[in-house]
């Protein structure tokens, strides 16, 4: 099951005035961590994949996050991201945010793979995830996704 | 049950390249929606709460949120937010995000009320929710309260 | 010459560690406080603008601010925006984000208005602002912009 | 003279319906750079210097930014960063940020060094910059450092 890791300086712009990351900017980094994961995986950068697959974003509808510890500006952490799961046009994503080997903050995404909608101009609507995205994630995930075909979406 | 609603005008800057707002965004509109709330229930701009009590913020423990309908730049939307339950430290916060008369986005806070920590330089500490500040947000709140205690923190 | 003024509520996300407002987020604001005024001239929100005219964004090409007195989280300001100056496809704008009566913040933009470039994918180009965009701003304006039209762009 | 180069992943939280960088975006990249040379500068990441220096904060008294060419999510670009100059207590910036060998942004800060004022709570002063943090950035720093004391600030 493919892993991606990467580090992130937490910089004064990510924190607030009680000195440590406001909350929202954890989000822009797990986003970005998604994207990573996306990449490594396929090889494509978001754009690339986007023009590939007619792909126009992969919104997400549903976050659960939990703060276990506070980081401060300077701090060096390390976010690890990974698909639990793949469905047929929603998938669910974790990341885990490490200071050194203690888990600061835990987060679940569950998104969805989407394309532009003819029928609404600028509007959006969800499609089947390509089986050639989901392949690159390894074989574990491919029989993640059998299973959870039977359950919904 | 004090619930307080405002509005709310998506930005350009709110949204990303598939034309809808960057969730990371609306969890910024809903931290101002929770000082907002306090605000109305004491009377208090966050600035004086914290000087008054010496608190020094209301970090996240645990949110959670629901992507239900995407919204654009332009859109006018309101967000409801009240205070679900009181805890002797942490409380929940739970914020509608409306269309209209549809709910587009909803979300749960967990937080705590923090005070600097002098055992450790720039840390923060978890402390009691002063009563007054409680009281402010009317009677069933403190009826919860009484109930919540018996359960955790 | 239109004046838009808008009141601004400094949140606890739009300051650093310092407890003052981290500088982007004034740009954030400015921005909104651009596409404001252009709301309050044409009676269009941007998204309809961009329909309309097919505009695809008013990017920045230029951009100054002087940051004169820091502003804190809880602070009420002001922003008053005005277009000094329309060009063929350029305009000027200037921000005061005002403490009371004490100028805080001063802004001057330089942006262009764009159209999408079909002879480069997800390209924009520049063009000429409508003149029924121009006019709603009134007669000062349009005074300035025929004068401007002999020196530059 | 000392020239900080970091690369830079676009991201796509970065950018905006027009699917360029949203502007004020580029400012807090840039904010992070200068962060950056000052610890590739004194070996000190900002919060220890904040520590050693009694030191709050490195607040914008002025900006300046030209856009020349924008860049979309996905794209890698490098910051160049450079103190043009010291004076007693404030200080130039100069960034460039390039795609490959073209200037795509060019930004000017003019920063003050502060610390806590006592004589107004949460207030800030402006202070004189250490020596010993100024000579870390060179002998050419030191030596514009010496001609601008008999101009400004």
């Amino acid at each position: 099951m493919l892993v991606n890791r990467r580090k992130l300086r937490i910089e004064w712009g990510d924190c607030d005035p009680a000195g440590i990351v406001y909350f929202p900017r954890y989000f822009q980094h797990f986003d970005s961590a998604t994207v990573a994961l996306f990449e490594k995986a396929t090889g494509l950068k978001k754009i690339d994949m986007a023009e590939k697959y007619e792909m126009a974003g992969i919104p997400m509808v549903n976050i659960r996050a939990r703060f276990i510890i506070p980081s401060r500006y300077g701090d060096d952490v390390d976010i690890e991201s990974q698909i639990t799961e793949f469905r047929r046009s929603s998938f669910e994503v974790r990341h885990h945010l490490l200071r050194g080997k203690e888990l600061a903050v835990e987060c679940f995404e569950t998104r969805v793979w989407t394309v532009r909608d003819e029928a609404s101009p600028g509007g959006l609507k969800s499609a089947e995830i390509p089986d050639s995205v989901k392949r690159t994630f390894g074989k574990s995930t491919k029989a993640a996704s059998r299973v959870s075909k039977k359950k919904k979406t």
